[in-house]
């Protein structure tokens, strides 16, 4: 089968792989019909990534139908349409039964990551059962992909641990996809603000045109105090750090109300300054994480009964035979305006 | 001054009052410029609630002025233009401090009940600092009207305890004014579907409008099949209760999905029969509660970033001076397709 | 091998019946060393469960040894000793996901229900994995079969649903094993005040011994004066439900403070009354509740800290070849002043 | 009066001032029988809080006698016995509305800092109503004076910030007053263990004595080492910062497991480094706090109900005129091994 396959830093190819086959009673091999690509496949190709060894089969985003399933797997069989959670879950350790599946004791990221992943014709998943979800009849297949991933991320690392709430002040920093996908979750919870902060005005523009309220353009170095303008000095409730590096985490910090939340969602490569010597007194809190997917169900529904309009992420399309012209259209989002790609496998 | 005076059970009167003066360092007079009728007003006037002495002058709703403030009032002063809680609040007793002021030790709901109301040119609150809101600049002072009592009591005691939530499901018994507050405010949280149920054709109509996904006219007794079929079988996430009768509260427990809620927001005269026999094992919820009115700032908020438009529920207009024809048009909302009336003092 | 089987109300035999073996692959076959007798069970003999039918092996509580698993069980090999849940859990359908075991779609409260149970040399546990517990190593077993059941209840049911919290008064109706695992569990939470309430004055001193800071004798019909009493007229913040009949529910509406929370935990075979017409305005909130079971690792690590001590609910030894004279124990409690009885089988 | 006055960095003198008298009509005078020096007294001593003007009398702690009280004032009487908290609170601004006292517009932490304070014979405490405590009759005034803020910030700060919970493990870095606090205070949720982590054998032992179930002395630099043998490799639930230097923070980041708190108490001077590249993935939460006291009242039951005993902390009693001596002892807890020192005025 074809397979985009890591092959060290800076090296990737479209390359042909054998089909993989049930190794586990609790796996399900499933045939990919969509995938995408995510920001973590560009660090990977870095060299950020050491986990993830050369020769690794990347992509732990998509839909599909299942071929096979093992003889523990009781909630699917074949051709049943399933959509594929980035996070393998067990199910059964204690960071699973707290609903922790991102620190599950034997899954958690591991698809395109230490084991092969979607960005191919064929994808073994491990732990089927809890790992997958049925795809309702009639769905938008293609808005499903973003429910992988990308829209999880922003709503549980963004949102719920940001705690948006009616009438609340939200800023997100970053208004790349995964700022976006916080954006529109965001609207979930009508909080009356929700300022974008980013460099670039394209992106802003998106922002506007998916809801939020104010844009903020970060490159002259005052967005503190535009931030404190449109909030009458107070700052926002919410602060969600969408880029990952130590000059958006330090404008969270200048940003954020007392009593209010930074939510991390950003993947930081070095460590930042944490201005306690000011925030020991403001009462605020400061939340990371991994996704942990167990808002699929929810965001399915969502999607389904048109709260939220996923495809409005999507900006192009590709054939699995394109893929190295998708990861280079969506590597040079400033040029191409890509926001999330769909790959037809 | 003008004033509804209440006579007893069946009588009321436009009257001469004196005008209130302050009695204790925490009093405002308020000059009010907008007042409404509420449907506890109407039970007042049955002889409901015998805690309210004939000779009060009624009403707990309402925008003013300020005209005059005690020595011990420090957020008001006379001209400041401020809404009023129908919830007076001390701000100091063990109720308070939890913030729930409807249980506060000498307030609570006390205008238009044990003390005189706002259906009148001036009225005194007790506790202003505590029981008054500024009104923001360029308010629209008509919607804000909605926020005394009617918009606080649908969130709070509905959707706030039913724990309403991004993608669950929602049933409002009832589609008054009380119930479409409910509908109005359960959308601030992105449910996936929200039923509406009622007798009367008409007000399901205003429900569809207001933003229900479905609506069941429960006058054939086949209300809970509906609901069941709706819901494939499982019932709704919450049931909020928006009548007060037993009837509407058997429903309630009828259609309420196993972990669900039940919140009651009606005012009951009789017990009702709870069917512990089946409910036992639902895991299900059965809240209770008069508004505290704590969300009056978060509403605010909504109200002036356009998340909500209050002014909806408003289908009539009178003068103080014709308040008698306003109650008039008020009761026999059936007739009139009254919601909400306003009155201009 | 020797079983308990129901045979219609009224009816039990120890009998011989052949060894369980695996059905499913998720299926393990646990050898039991120590069970013990519900009032449950109690039910099922009156003829109270219909859905349990005659020629069911009874008992859904006790510790063993894994004699066999099935091929999709990764969690447990021969050999391991295990706490058998009440509670069967998939661990994957939607009330799984969200931790409300008790109504998992294929599980529940089954176990000597609708399939054989615990009260025999062995026993078959469908989705091993997720409804057994692995006892850590030198943790005194006999103390463990008391969370298969009665500690999660008292603390899922009672507790937690009742929200007990630091410097908040309980009061507790029913002082039987039920109530007293709520009493244990309850003092993890350091309330001020803990009244147990019951008609028997040996349980009553029970429940002292076991931390009550407070006992009412019911008999004479002032439980709720005394309850206002000792609650400074207020009365209390959390009443726990631990009887299951129209009187005691009546007794917690009673004596349930405005904002208090009424946590049903008995199980009630006929309608009650519910007074909303006082309720209505008290802000109280009214919870019930199966069992999930989702604390037993929590319970354990209390047990195993000795935060709690659990063998104080056992007060008779049994072999299983004398559980119909345990029955007999367990049934006349009130002369027996039985609380739990240990079977080892 | 005697009051001890701070006259610059390393200046303070027991001087004579004039009583002071009502200024606003919610203000109260309260002449104080026991008061206590608190750890930011020799932070403002060192010149650390420049907040702190040269001529303020010191003190934020306190028990006393109402002396007057303002016309706006209604909940105290002169001759009321009352407990004073560090934390002045209007109860009207939106930050006291959410109970974040600390943050009260015109209040917040003002006794001793930019009013005077309660190391005096008399003290004035504005918003009276929602600033003191009334004592029970019969209470021991001594322990309450741990109620002003050492044990509220231990509580709220460590603790309730921290998420202790049943069956939970902690580490409490700093094992000074302050983290004394949040180990008493921890055992309100029977956590299973909670690691004492100190530099100074004493303070661990007095910790050991407190409730620890394990202590580590940090000296030879392998607490993170000894943490994780102490918890299986796997970190503390809840890690709070009882001390305030970049090195401590650093241990809390080491120790925290996955799905962890760090709940900062200590005062910072300067900033530190967060570790994002590890923590981005890890589901921590970072809390920040000035004590609110809302948990006063419920802190005051635990005391009266022997839940908690807050004289533990007192190791040393002086009178008003031996203040000197009094702060000398306090500053050299490694010599005298004070913790907390009563002055009776």
């Amino acid at each position: 089968m074809q397979a985009l396959v890591y092959n060290g830093p800076g090296q990737k190819n479209l390359e042909d792989r054998p089909k993989p086959s049930i190794q586990m009673p609790s796996d399900a091999i499933i045939r990919i019909t969509k995938t995408t690509i995510c920001g973590t496949d560009l660090h990977i190709l870095k060299g950020d990534v050491p986990t993830c060894q050369p020769g690794t089969i990347l992509g732990h985003e998509g839909v599909g139908v299942v071929d096979a399933v093992g003889p523990g797997v009781v909630s699917f069989k074949p051709g049943d349409r399933v959509l594929i959670s980035c996070i393998t879950a067990c199910g059964r350790c204690a960071s699973c039964r707290k609903g922790m599946y991102s620190h599950c004791a034997t899954g958690g990221w591991i698809l395109g990551h230490s084991i092969d992943g979607t960005q191919a014709e064929f994808v073994r998943v491990p732990y089927a059962d809890t790992s997958l979800y049925p795809i309702p009849e009639g769905a938008d297949e293609e808005a499903l992909v973003m429910l992988s991933d990308i829209l999880p991320t922003g709503f549980e690392c963004g949102v719920l641990n940001g705690k948006v709430e009616p009438g609340s002040s939200v800023a997100i920093v970053g208004s790349g996809p995964i700022g976006l996908a916080a954006l529109l979750t965001a609207q979930f919870y009508a909080p009356s603000e929700i300022i974008m902060i980013d460099l670039d005005d394209n992106r802003l523009a998106v922002g506007k045109r998916f809801g939020a309220t104010a844009t903020v353009n970060s490159a002259d170095g005052n967005a503190t105090q535009q931030v404190m303008k449109l909030t009458g000095g107070r700052g926002v409730d919410t602060a969600i750090e969408a880029v990952g590096i130590p000059a958006t985490f330090k404008l969270c910090q200048d940003i954020v109300a007392a009593g209010g939340i930074v939510a991390n969602v950003g993947v930081h490569g070095v460590k930042v300054d944490l201005h306690l010597e000011k925030l020991w007194s403001h009462n605020v809190t400061i939340t990371t994480g991994l996704v942990d997917t167990f808002s699929i169900p929810m965001l399915l529904k969502t999607v389904q009964s048109k709260r939220i309009d996923a495809k409005q992420l999507i900006t192009h399309h590709f054939k699995l035979g394109e893929i190295m012209q998708a990861y280079d259209t969506f590597s040079k989002a400033a040029d191409t305006k890509a926001l999330k790609v769909i790959i037809e496998a």
